[in-house]
């Protein structure tokens, strides 16, 4: 159920998706996603979860990084999950829905902001490290969004590498510079 | 009916959009804006290059800036745009339609990349300077993103001047630096 909830968020955005939709596409009776998991919102929310599963899940090779390493590491960690096809079509429904649905924008604050850029800014130590890590992330968003959403060239076909070697020192002076 | 077009796509994005929908709020009939604009493809591509006419118009304070202040000059007008309400309902537009429609992602990347990023990378005048245009404007599409899309604090209440020194060296840098 959770596999054809993210498979209709991801193609049909927030707003568009329902729980009959997904409960047809799980070939199952929209009783029992409701029973499993409540309402809409609450299935969204469960999907997101999942989807960010990996985004956790790798997120301790940046914690466990030395503070000098930590750029490279957010900047690898964010392009490899982009560039991995089973993990970006659930990141492009994150990003679908986020910015065009409020519930579904809350759910991403609470998971990025919390889960992800607190703690990095844990690691870095310094009263504006929150405002650090936001605009480090916010480097790695638009470049996601450039090269994988929107797809512009030259950056949607650049070698991932040379992306990496351009982004991490950016990243890691957002993180830890003067 | 451009006006009722902008607001419709800024609220539904493209694919909820009709141009019925459009007609209504603008209290004309749909056939006159068939007549006047065509398809609702046109009347999108006309509504967002209306749109971006403040930012084409913004463009020459970056395009006639010494090379280098064209980091702090690029940075300061996309963070003006943004600032502006009247000016930033129409990006939230753009960017809400772009994520989820490849019409609306082909408007954008004619318009941004054609429009803006190659003009400032014929200026920057290095071979990768496309790339270069691109890595910068990401930073401030991601800063764009947290900020105004997805409001995620601190950075959606910080202030404004702040953002822009701590972005202008980081997009000078991209433009420019070694």
């Amino acid at each position: 159920m959770l596999d054809a909830a993210r498979e209709e968020f991801s193609a049909r955005g927030y707003e568009k998706t329902s729980v009959r939709g997904i409960a047809k596409s799980a070939g199952v009776d929209s009783a029992l996603v409701h029973h499993y998991f409540g309402t809409k919102e609450q299935v969204f929310e469960a999907a997101v979860e999942g989807a960010f599963a990996p985004v956790l899940a790798a997120r301790n090779t940046v914690l466990d990084a030395p503070l000098d390493e930590v750029g490279e590491r957010m900047t690898r960690m964010i392009i490899g999950l982009w560039e991995n096809p089973a993990t970006r079509a659930p990141l492009l429904a994150i990003v679908r829905s986020a910015v065009n649905n409020e519930t579904a924008a809350g759910v991403f604050r609470r998971l990025v902001a919390s889960q992800l850029l607190r703690r990095i800014a844990g690691q870095i130590g310094r009263p504006d490290a929150e405002l650090r890590a936001e605009l480090a992330a916010a480097q790695l968003v638009g470049v996601a969004m450039i090269r994988y959403v929107i797809k512009v060239e030259p950056l949607a076909s650049a070698d991932p590498e040379q992306i990496i070697r351009r982004l991490a020192p950016v990243v890691q002076g957002h993180l830890t510079g003067d």
